[in-house]
């Protein structure tokens, strides 16, 4: 994964800023590797067009269809996420219903590329949905922490780097609340090999160069480190590479498959991995995608970890979001207070009322701060204090919850070892090495 | 490395022999994956011309002053395969003479991808001159079995044929004589993970598709997992990927270079490894590198696993290496015995003479032998028994070793562990896992 999953490297930025100042249309690009909307022809940045991602990578969109039928196996109202078009694009969730619904095994898989950096609101948004499936689904969780690739692909971090990212983003990873007993964290430095590496194996296999540069963009001065890595992020979707939580009767383990929430731009993996899951004796993962919060410079605008005031990060105080939304927060309101009274802001491209969307639990208050916007009557200042009271809040309670991992409980999350969910078929499994 | 170090893989004589029939004139080319000494333009195939592969690959070649200077050092007269051009050339020979007379540590590297088949004698010269080199320098020695990189190169090769053969070839490898004090033999497979991938993400990083594609005549159609092996096989050659070996201070650790005894095909590996270990502020490793032992079939013949009658096997019965020999080895006699004994034989196309240069250790016998030969005193039928002989004696004392290894005496070879050699700086190194 990327430095920031769900949110562009730095380059990307540059590169299309670069292009933005030729006025020259540019594509919409979506890779793990690149994420724009492109350019339109007066230079304009353009926000991701979703709708055409979704039918160009051939995903399945989140029908209200689906939604019922989720909120019918599960028993849980679906996710605000979900509700809102956050999380809003799919490959086989329907499967893994199917097989919720038949008490039949299945897991989750996210992961992140690590970063010194603390990790922002963009960043916690497939986390914090993935812990809620946990919640919902109540199955075993697997989150991959891909040290090597970060390593290999960038070309100032050293490999103590990476591992010492890894252990700082780890402590952010478990604030969002995951549940100990049901979640393995790994470092691919500290867990490649044995099983995990034999299933590497067998999917590097399958994937020519050919294959890769097409679907991530690469060219023959990527090393392969970078082309080998596409084979390490797919093999975590198989439950064979952990036998110390799925145990080792390889029938049954290979007919256990994973449901990936991740944000779009990872999809290109998980489509070469689904691609060869069959060939491989295994179940293809499902996935379930979601958008990229906006930056608060606003749509098109990337969130960057190096930028500070491109987001707010997890790290910071009060006061400091505060400041940030009111600077920087970019604002659907009119030119004036008259004009705003008169016209209505608009919430659409409103970032204070985009954040509210991704972080206000409540359906009815969120539906009425946007009426009472758009008719003028709720001001911009006032819509930003709303917004920046639900991110002190939402932050607040992320760094409470940092504060108490310990060392002691990072290590505990990343020992190889068997998990406890509901309906585990090895419970008395003893416990392994990772061999 | 190929299946069959030291001989090219099997495709490379088909594809040969086709342009064989073609009479086009084809280039030597010599990869790990395609060796060959092409063929001139009456469609003969030629063998490999050693001179010219030497000067293209940049290597030294062994002269009598290094010979002389080995001895000085390390009190021993040269191998057979070094005072006969069996084993040519080198890269750094000279650095490790330099240290061995300090006293500073090193190791020895050589390796071999895991077949099906049993070994063949052409298999055994790398690996016999390996184990005389760990006797007369008595440092540590890993072994390498390739399994993973068997699976990735080979269609019909499954994960679990590839780990059978690899526990099958050690047998064959141990009984060469190896000291398992000093010895770890270790699968890809059970191995990679830790200290050892993570030098091989270092070395990932700096290899480009470019230069694999250029280095190993590998195209776009190839998979991932070969292009990435070529990090794999070269990061067996630092030091620091052996913790439960040479320790954990690393800095002490990265100062320990290796000697990597190998047939000439292999070096394109460390060449690209010798181009980027001071980048990683490791040692190069140096190379000391074997000619191929010829195929009964003659120079320019290939010896294949897979062509029972193209090589003496290392289990084949006294009377099948009599049959062999008798009925497939190419004479350099004449046609008649009277013809023979006006003109003499040609000893350097004679295959018998050929492998007697290989096993006979005595040098005063072989060159008495040459003599009456190329006079036209022996004749071809006694130079076969000569041979025969040899080989016989040579076979059977590997098929006795060989029976006497048990799967426990395997296991303790293959298990991560410290080892005992003479100025061991580690030696009350606690026993690890390779973690």
């Amino acid at each position: 994964m990327v430095d920031e999953p769900g949110q562009p490297p730095a380059l990307t930025t540059l590169s299309l800023a670069e292009k933005a100042h030729e006025k020259q249309p540019v594509n919409q690009v979506v890779t793990p590797f690149d994420v724009s909307g492109g350019v339109d022809e007066h230079g304009k940045l353009l926000p991701v067009d979703y709708d055409k991602l979704v039918r160009e990578f051939g995903a399945t969109p989140i029908t209200p269809t689906l939604l019922e039928r989720f909120e019918k196996v599960t028993g849980h109202r679906p996710h605000r996420f979900m509700r809102r078009g956050i999380v809003f694009s799919h490959r086989d969730l329907t499967a893994i219903l199917d097989r919720y619904e038949k008490g039949q095994p299945f897991y989750l898989y996210t992961g992140r590329g690590p970063s010194s950096d603390s990790m922002h609101v963009g960043h916690t948004v497939p986390f914090e949905f993935t812990k809620w499936l946990q919640d919902v689904f109540d199955v075993p969780l697997v989150i991959m922490m891909t040290d090597d690739e970060k390593y290999m692909h960038s070309a100032k971090v050293e490999v103590e780097d990476a591992k010492r990212y890894t252990k700082a983003n780890v402590k952010d990873i478990i604030a969002v609340g995951f549940d100990m007993k049901k979640t393995f964290i790994f470092s691919d430095f500290d867990f490649i090999g044995g099983a995990f590496y034999e299933n590497i194996c067998r999917m590097a296999k399958r994937i020519t160069i050919n294959q890769v540069r097409g679907t991530f963009g690469f060219n023959d001065s990527n090393n392969i480190g970078e082309f080998h890595f596409c084979a390490t992020q797919s093999a975590t979707a198989f439950a064979t590479s952990f036998p110390q939580i799925f145990g080792t009767d390889r029938k049954k383990v290979s007919s256990i498959p994973c449901l990936i929430p991740c944000a779009i731009d990872q999809d290109p993996y998980f489509r070469q991995c689904r691609d060869n899951a069959e060939k491989m004796k295994y179940k293809k993962p499902s996935l379930i995608h979601s958008v990229f919060l906006p930056a608060l410079q606003g749509p098109g605008s990337k969130m960057s970890a190096s930028v500070d005031v491109s987001a707010i990060f997890m790290s910071d105080a009060p006061s400091r979001i505060k400041n940030k939304i009111n600077k920087y927060a970019f604002s659907g309101g009119q030119e004036t207070a008259e004009l705003h009274r008169e016209l209505g802001g608009n919430s659409k491209v409103d970032v204070p009322f985009q954040y509210l969307t991704f972080f206000l639990e409540d359906d009815a208050e969120l539906e009425s701060i946007r009426k009472s916007y758009e008719s003028g009557e709720l001001m911009t200042g006032e819509m930003k204090q709303r917004c920046i009271a639900e991110l002190q809040t939402y932050v607040q309670g992320f760094q409470e919850r940092r504060a108490k991992v310990t060392d002691e409980i990072v290590a505990e999350f990343m020992r190889p070892r068997s998990l406890e969910w509901k309906g585990n078929p090895n419970p008395v499994v003893a416990e392994t090495t990772k061999k």
